[in-house]
C-alpha cells in the first residue's frame, strides 16, 4: 500500500461498498467495481492514503467472498492504490430489518416528509424488533471499525449508520470520527414522529462523531434544531457546534459535486454516442425536456408529468414541438407502495400520450428500464432538464446534465433539493407541489434566449464541478483535524451566500 | 344595547356564528343558538360590551334570514345582552370553494401535517380558481367589518379568515385588529408546500393584524419562524413581535379553557344523568377508557384502537376488566378520505371485538352517532381518558373530562396536542405515532393508585378551568390596547413554564 499523504490510516464505513461479487460456474467468484460519487471519490483518495473501507456484504456471493478472505478483508485491484475492503457478513435477517424496515421505510420517510400521517407510521412491537436489528447492524460496523489496526480517523457514511459514531467512540476512545448524512434532515416537528427513545438514539449516535456533515445548510440547521429541541443539547447555531454530555460535535456543509473529467470521458464512449444518435432520431428534432430519476416517492415524477400536461394545455404552441423524455428507473420494487407509484406513472404517461399524441408526434417518452449510457445520452441532448423532487438531499442529476449538455440546457429545479443552495441563482426554481408554477417554468425554460441559456448552463456546470467527490471527501477528513493543524488538502468551501 | 365596559364597539368575525336558522311551514324561520367555546365566551362578553358578530350564512334558511334582516343584521334574544349578528350571504360557490376546498382541504392539511406528500397536494389551475374564491370570501368579511359603524376593535377568528386582517386594515386604517388561529401552525419546512404566492398571502394577511394569537407557544413560534424564513420579516423571537412593511404585529399565546360552571351545570341535566346510568349498566362495572372525537384524520382514532388492542395483548390481565368506549362522531362525510377513515375505524373495532370479546365482555364500544349528552355521561364515568391526536391546536376534550369526572380520571395525552403545554405535568404524555408507548400509558393509567389519580385529575380540572372562554376572549381584546393603557379586564396569563 502507498504511504498516507497525511495522518494515519483512514477508515470508511458505508452500507454499500466499492466491490460486489457474482458467483460463476463451480462457485468461482468474480469482483466488480461499483459506481457512484462516493466510490469514485474514495478510490481517488485511496490512491494517496491508506484506506480501509468497511461495508456490508449485499448478496450471497458477497457473503461467500467475505468468508473466503483472510480476516474478511479484500484488496481492490492495483489501479486503485492502497484501499482495502472489508465486507461484513451480517445475518440476512438483521440486514433486511435494518436496511429495509428501519433505514429505508422509516428513517428515509421521516427525513423526506413522506408519511401519510393519518395512517402511517404505526410503531408497535414489530418496529421495536426491527429497531433492535438496526442496532445490531450498526454494532457490526462499529466492531469492525473498532478492531481495525492502525487507524486514527473514521468517516462514516449515511443514515443507515447513524448509531455507529457513538458506538465506535465508546469502543475506541481517541479515534476521530466524522459522520456524513446524504439525505435531507427533518425539522423537529416532523422528526418527533419517531418513537421518543429512537429519535434520541439517532441524534445521540451521530453526536458520538467529532464532525457531522450534511449536503445543505438547510439540513445542517434542521439537525442542529433537533439536537436542541429533542435532546436539549447546547447548540451554537452560528458556529454550528453541538455540545452534549461533555463532547463537542462540529456540524458542516459539504455539497457533493461531480467529477467533470470522469463524467465527460464516460459520455464520450461509443455506447453513449450511439444512444444519443438513436434518441435524436426518435424525437425527430423536437425540443427535449429530460428527467432522469429512480422511481422513488420523493422524486415527484407524477407531478412532473402533470406539469408537462399543463404546459401542453396552457401553452398549446408547444404541441408537436416538444417531447418530454422521462427516465424513471425501478427502485425498491419489493415495496408495494413503490410498485403502485410506478404503475401510476405509467398510467398517467399513457393518458397524456393518448390525449395529445398525433401520428407525427409522441409527447412523452417514458422509459422504466435502467440504462446509464442512455441517461448520459439524454443529458447530451437536453434543452430543458426537469428536477422537481419534493425533498432531496442534493440531487446529482441537476449537476451532471449541465456538464454534459451539448447546446446548453436550462434547468428547472425544485427549491426542496439540496442542489438549489448552489444552483438556485442560475436554475429556474420551482415549488415542487405547484404544477402550474412548474409548467410555467418549463415554458420559461423553452423560450429562454439561446445566449442566456448557454451562459446559465456554463455557470451551472462550473458550480457543479467545483466540489468533485475527491475534494468533498477530503473536506470531511479536514474537518477532523484538530484546530490549528489544517490538512494540507484544501478544505471544502462553504455554501455560496 | 348595554354600554361598553371599556372602549367602543367590538367587531367579531368567524365563519360559524352563534345563530342558525331552520325554515318551518310557510317559510317561517326559527333561530337557534349555537354551542362551543367561542359562542359561549363571546355571549358572556357581549353582555357587557357592544359587540357586532359577523359570520357566514351556512344554510338556505340562514341566507333567507340574512336577506330579511335590515342591513342583514339580527339581534340575539334578550338574555345575551348587546350582541348583534350579521349573517353574510356569500354565494354558495364562493363559500364552498373557500371553506371546503381551500380552508378544510388545504390549509387544515398543511397546519396538521396531514398530506401524503408523494401524491397530494397538486396545485394546478383548479386550485388557483379556488384560491380566488377564498379571497372573495375573505373580502366579503373585510367589507362587512369595514363598514360597520362605530367600532374601534375587530377580533377575527381562525384560519378561514387569515386574509381578513390585511384587507380590513387597508380599508379602515386606525381600527385595531386581532387575529386568532385555532389550529396548530406548521414549521416553515412544511408550510412551504403551499404555492409560494399563497403562503406569502396567508402570512401577509395575518400580519395586517396588530395582534396574532395562538393556542400554544409551539404554534406561535412556528408562525414567527414562517414570517422570518418565508417573508423575510424582522422577527423578535424573545418579545414575539414581527415587523413587516413598517407595521408591528405582536404574537401571543391564549390557551382557551373551559367554563367549568356551565359544563358542570349541563352535565347535571337529566339527559346526561340518564345516559350515565345506561352506560354504567352496559359496561357492567368494567373500568372505562373513554375517547370522544370528531372522526377527523388528525384525531388518530385508528392508532388509539390499535393501542387498546396492544394493551390486551401485552397486558392480558385487563381482558374482561376494561372496556374502551370510543365515540367517533361523523365529520366531513362529503370527503371520500374521511368516509374511508370511518370505515377503517369500524372495521378495526369489529376485529378487536371478534378477537377478544367473550359472552360476558365486549372489549370495545364504538359509537359513530353524535350525542353530546352521552359524551358528557362518558366523561362522568371515565377511569381513563385517551386523547391522542397526531396534531391538535388545543383539544378541549382533554380539559372537559377532568372537570366532570366523578371518581378522578387519568388522562393519556398526545404530546402533539396544544393542551399538552398546560396539562403535561399531570397527564401521561405519549407520542401519538407510538402504539406501544400508548398501550403502556393506558396500563400505567389503569394501575395508578386512586389517591394519585384523584389528585392529578383535580389539578387537571383546575388548570382546565383557569382560562374560560370569556377570559380568553378578553385576553385578545387586551392585547389590542396601546402599551401603557391596560384594559381593566385581567389579561390572559402566559402559558405556565
Amino acid at each position: 500500500m502507498s504511504a498516507p499523504a497525511t495522518g494515519g490510516r483512514v477508515l470508511v464505513a458505508s452500507n454499500r461498498g466499492p466491490l460486489s461479487f457474482t458467483a460463476g460456474p463451480g462457485g468461482r467468484l468474480s469482483a466488480r467495481r461499483g459506481g457512484g460519487g462516493l466510490v469514485s471519490g474514495l478510490l481517488s483518495v485511496a490512491a494517496e492514503r491508506d484506506v480501509l473501507w468497511v461495508c456490508a456484504a449485499l448478496s450471497d456471493a458477497d457473503r461467500a467472498a467475505a468468508r473466503r478472505a483472510p480476516d474478511g478483508q479484500l484488496s481492490l485491484d492495483g489501479t486503485t492504490g492502497g484501499a482495502g475492503v472489508r465486507l461484513l457478513d451480517i445475518p440476512p435477517g438483521t440486514f433486511g430489518a435494518a436496511y429495509n424496515k428501519v433505514a429505508n421505510s422509516v428513517l428515509w420517510f421521516v427525513q423526506h416528509l413522506l408519511y401519510s400521517t393519518p395512517h402511517e407510521p404505526q410503531f408497535g412491537a414489530a418496529f421495536q424488533r426491527d429497531w433492535d436489528e438496526f442496532r445490531r447492524y450498526n454494532a457490526a460496523f462499529a466492531a469492525a471499525l473498532a478492531t481495525a489496526p492502525g487507524a486514527d480517523r473514521a468517516v462514516v457514511q449515511d443514515y443507515h449508520l447513524s448509531l455507529v459514531p457513538r458506538m465506535l467512540a465508546e469502543r475506541r476512545p481517541g479515534i476521530r470520527i466524522a459522520h456524513f448524512t446524504h439525505t435531507p434532515w427533518a425539522p423537529p416537528e416532523y422528526f418527533r414522529i419517531l418513537p421518543d427513545a429512537v429519535g434520541r438514539e439517532v441524534l445521540e449516535g451521530m453526536l458520538g462523531a467529532d464532525h457531522a456533515g450534511f449536503l445543505s445548510l438547510r439540513w445542517a440547521d434542521a439537525f442542529l434544531a433537533c439536537c436542541q429541541e429533542i435532546l436539549g443539547a447546547a447548540v451554537d447555531h452560528t458556529a454550528r457546534q453541538v455540545r452534549y454530555r461533555g463532547h463537542l460535535t462540529t456540524v458542516g456543509v459539504h455539497p457533493l459535486g461531480v467529477d467533470a473529467a470522469e463524467l465527460t470521458g464516460r459520455a464520450a464512449q461509443p455506447d453513449v454516442q450511439e444512444r444519443a444518435a438513436a434518441l435524436a432520431g426518435a424525437t425527430r428534432g423536437a425540443r427535449l425536456i429530460v428527467r432522469v430519476d429512480r422511481t422513488e416517492l420523493s422524486k415527484n415524477i407524477i407531478r412532473g408529468l402533470a406539469a408537462f400536461r399543463e404546459l401542453l394545455v396552457t401553452r398549446p404552441q408547444w404541441r408537436g414541438k416538444v417531447t418530454h423524455v422521462a427516465f424513471a428507473y425501478p427502485s425498491r420494487t419489493d415495496v408495494p407502495e413503490y410498485r403502485a407509484y410506478t404503475e401510476d406513472i405509467q398510467r398517467l404517461a399513457a393518458v397524456i400520450n393518448e390525449e395529445f399524441g398525433t401520428p407525427d408526434w409522441q409527447p412523452l417518452m417514458l422509459e422504466v428500464f435502467d440504462d446509464f449510457a442512455r441517461s448520459l445520452a439524454a443529458y447530451l441532448l437536453a434543452d430543458v432538464l426537469l428536477v422537481n423532487p419534493i425533498r432531496d438531499g442534493m440531487n446529482l442529476v441537476a449537476k451532471e446534465a449541465p456538464i454534459l449538455s451539448r447546446h446548453g440546457c436550462a434547468v428547472v429545479l425544485s427549491t426542496e433539493a439540496g442542489a438549489a443552495d448552489e444552483l438556485g441563482s442560475e436554475a429556474l426554481l420551482v415549488n415542487p407541489y405547484d404544477i402550474s408554477a412548474t409548467a410555467e417554468a418549463l415554458h420559461a425554460a423553452l423560450v429562454m434566449p439561446d445566449a442566456e441559456r448557454i451562459r446559465r448552463c456554463q455557470a451551472l456546470a462550473e458550480i457543479s464541478a467545483a466540489m468533485p467527490p475527491r475534494r468533498w471527501f477530503d473536506g470531511q477528513l479536514a474537518a477532523l483535524d484538530p484546530p490549528g493543524e489544517p490538512d494540507p488538502v484544501p478544505a471544502a468551501d462553504p455554501v455560496p451566500a
